[in-house]
């Protein structure tokens, strides 16, 4: 498989090339709909294709040019992260959890088909990450075995579903600033870190330099996505979001605009998009992608 | 590591041993209550800890003896295994699923804390499955990746979550015998077949022989494991089943009693113990705690 490096193409060429071939990718990793059992896999395909910004695999795709990686460990690794994810949303939007009917523009999956299929829709799709990680033959399997167990570790219980605990347990209590970012940091902060360390994986075992870089780019990436995400949850609409707007103020959920205020908000994103290009220095221009998807998270419309 | 060898012991003391290892294995892998997200540590403790037949670790362990295989990896094995059928309790207990009060003796998961914690107990329980088999350094990369892959297909939607699925679709209607076949191979077959693999990677790569025997073991078990479950489930009481009894008739799932009749059912699990002991003849007296298994499964009354 040839590396890729795509230094001849705008930032939103590159993004749409990117996203379109993950889209691609994506519908390969799952079975298809005529595959028995077909509902649970039309009802996989339904929540997992055709949506969303792709940010995590955005991510892995511009770790990976960072290092020249290996084409088919970067698909299947941003397809992983990516199924983990969207797993992750399809469980949270259920009853018992968010109760929300709307994502990515979308009934949600326990809508459009019913919550039994949306309960085993987010398990099987957490199964087919780890397949599909496990399947490649791209590169050495110690560097693989790395890949899956930084992905399972960013998954469970001291990653994205504990920061989903610490969630859920802290609707209506008042939360420090410091509370509020170690919840952020296990519930959005440990995946999108995961992105950047798994596409830089797919290139190549990592110095403790290029580790130490990578690992600080990604705590302003994570934390400035969730500081945009909650001033877009407090000003834009549900049309524009894809989702339902204006959710955590209305569950009554701390925020870093209840918080801090909505401008002093805005300021940090934009001290975390800084943050996120100064940990880049030591990479030069290869990292040109991270610097433009720091850029993208915190500029976001949606 | 050393290899785990017993030829010394009565099955009955090999069981009891075995049990004992795995929960105090159990414990060992999972985080403490006292970690950060405290309530969904418990609540992973309450699901997994101190009851259950661990069936699936006592297979991992009879096939790792019969390859002399090395105990650090079974023990992550046989728990990734109880870890991934567990959170299948968990979830197949909720509401919008079996919606069941009672399992291994306790109120469910959902009962005893909240749904939005069981989903999330369950989820963890999943990732935790593949961290702990990741984690492990006892045995070559390579191999280490194949149980990986093989778990990881066993759980998803061609494997347990997939019969699942087959399971919630068929409620009501008449299955013809295959199809009820076809859909346990998958619900429970995948991954009990998964633990005699597993349990046997756990000590070599396998020969296409070997591995033929122990397919043909694991299917023959898999299946005299659900025939069994629904003769119990027709004939036993809720208080020694340690779950709701009679809940299939209840709910007019297709059953291998309610087919077949109950006295065929019972013969068709005696031969299939049967078929189970033929498959082993290869491995002579080395396979002997898996022939015990067989009849365990077959002849017991809970």
């Amino acid at each position: 498989m040839t590396a890729v490096v795509t230094p001849g193409l705008t930032f939103g060429d590159w993004m749409q090339a990117t996203q379109a071939g993950v889209e691609s990718a994506l519908e390969q990793f799952l079975p298809a709909s005529d595959v028995i059992p077909h509902k649970l896999h039309a009802a996989m395909r339904y929540a997992l294709l055709g949506g969303g910004k792709r940010v995590r695999p955005l991510l892995v795709m511009a770790a990976g040019e960072l290092f020249e990686a290996d084409a088919a460990a970067l698909a299947r690794a941003a397809c992983a992260l990516e199924m983990i994810h969207v797993y992750s949303l399809v469980h949270d939007d259920m009853p018992c959890m968010d109760d929300d009917a709307l994502r990515r523009g979308k009934p949600t999956v326990h809508v459009a088909y019913d919550e039994a299929t949306a309960l085993l829709v987010g398990d099987a799709l957490q199964s087919q990450a780890f397949t599909i990680l496990a399947e490649g033959a791209a590169i050495p399997p110690g560097r693989q075995m790395a890949m899956v167990r930084l992905l399972a570790q960013a998954s469970g219980s001291s990653g994205m579903c504990g920061g989903q605990a610490i969630d859920l347990d802290s609707v209506g209590l008042s939360l420090s600033l410091q509370q509020l970012e170690q919840m952020h940091q296990l519930k959005t902060g440990a995946l999108l870190r995961a992105a950047v360390i798994l596409g830089a994986l797919a290139g190549k075992d990592l110095e403790p330099a290029d580790m130490a870089s990578l690992d600080a780019y990604a705590k302003a990436v994570g934390l400035a996505f969730q500081v945009v995400d909650d001033v877009l949850d407090a000003t834009a609409d549900s049309a524009t979001l894809g989702k339902t707007a204006g959710k955590d103020a209305a569950a009554n959920k701390p925020t870093y605009v209840s918080i801090l205020g909505l401008e002093p908000s805005k300021a940090l994103a934009e001290q975390l998009r800084c943050d996120a290009h100064a940990a880049l220095a030591p990479f030069g221009d290869k990292a040109r992608r991270l610097r433009e998807l720091a850029d993208l998270v915190v500029q976001r419309k949606a």
